[in-house]
């Protein structure tokens, strides 16, 4: 379940047939892909832009991903992504994900994705203090 | 590491382009599907084959997926999978896998994919006995 | 161009990074996944629903594809997917599609899929007469 | 069908299960990867490899593609992919395809896609004369 002392971003997006597989459902590695979209957007929520991230020479290279998959997805589904921080370091970051249906709320997949902040030549650097404190706010009403 | 005491099956292919991404590195949900590739070409190699497994209307549900990324692949490498059965249950079983530079030896990708046996309509069944015994043989010299 | 005499969805959409390729752009094969989310979305603006339309037993099989790439993409851009029919037959119809920037409006690729109506046996059918009139409908002001 | 007065490669590979869809056959984004996939192998059956002609700072940008469905491929099928150059310029290609049942021999697919190339920062270049010779050899037995 996403935390509640935090940011939370919200993506809703509807399953792309390309996305399914011969069992009819959507195809595990899919979720994946959602992860990252809802990253993507949880950056974007945060007035940042991974695309500016890269143009300051860095990079989040993926390090490790864990997902477990609570019941399948059908063509025709609208989904949401919640996105959160699970966990912030100098050097890199956890996020979490939790996939549900956006009409029903029922619960699909959950995971992480474990991140390390990289240059361009691949040598592990910190993540710059003015990102960290933009993307991981603590939740304000 | 793969085990030394069972059957690990070894499959070799190229890296596709449309697997990379603009970080210039095999995109990390790639090897989620070079892992179902990786196990798919284990039951061929074992005269086993998963159409044939669908036909008899059992699926193998993937319920969870862990990759750990150690080092990034580029366009142009050929790719060693070997894959094993890490645990197999009455109901379900884990692979595990191994990706790494088919020339170099070096090490890319570990991770493991857990699976239960379901039927078209969705509930856990057993998996057939004569499947059990033909994929998960120890090794046999 | 879009015709201008009948319906043209619009589709609103962030790139995704696993879209992009090596070469630092959205890989080509890309836009025909985005083709069939502008002719999904397409048919949800029109209140159809490709999932229904498979529940009724018929499926629009992809006979042809076209693409035209006119200037790349790269992540970080929304993209903009207008689609239109450019020819509706008994048993088959053609899309048509855009794909411009969001923001600017700079055109980046053109293309058609053409598709027919089959059963789930594959036979050739004719598309149900209350869907071609719900989804091809000439513009109304 | 192949022209029988130059080279044409053949490669074999099984489809994966991740590149079918909820109509249980090849989705049809798949075969555009296969097409790459087709020309990569090219290259490297001509001593001739992708990444090397990358690294001298070159790029086969992709400008259009056509395919042409015949008949849907399932999981389980292992397919032959023959890829050869239509037309060679001074500052591109086209290459077609056709896909078909490696077992069989049945056709499933052919299509074609027209390049140019270009340099880093996009530029229009002359395709370098020792690879044309390299690439497009006329059929010697």
């Amino acid at each position: 379940m996403p935390p509640t002392d935090r940011f939370v971003s919200e993506t809703r997006f509807y399953v792309r047939y390309a996305e399914t597989d011969a069992m009819r459902i959507v195809h595990h590695a899919s979720y994946i892909v959602y992860f990252e979209e809802g990253r993507s957007d949880y950056m974007r929520q945060r007035g940042q832009n991974y695309a500016q991230f890269e143009h300051e020479g860095l990079f989040l290279a993926v390090v490790e991903v864990n997902a477990r998959y609570i019941k399948p997805v059908v063509y025709g589904q609208q989904l949401l992504i919640r996105a959160w921080i699970e966990e912030m370091g100098s050097r890199g970051l956890t996020w979490g994900y939790d996939i549900s249906d956006a009409q029903t709320g029922v619960q699909h997949v959950t995971g992480q994705t474990k991140h390390i902040c990289i240059t361009a030549d691949g040598r592990v650097a910190r993540l710059p203090d003015h990102w960290r404190a933009a993307v991981h706010a603590p939740k304000t009403e």
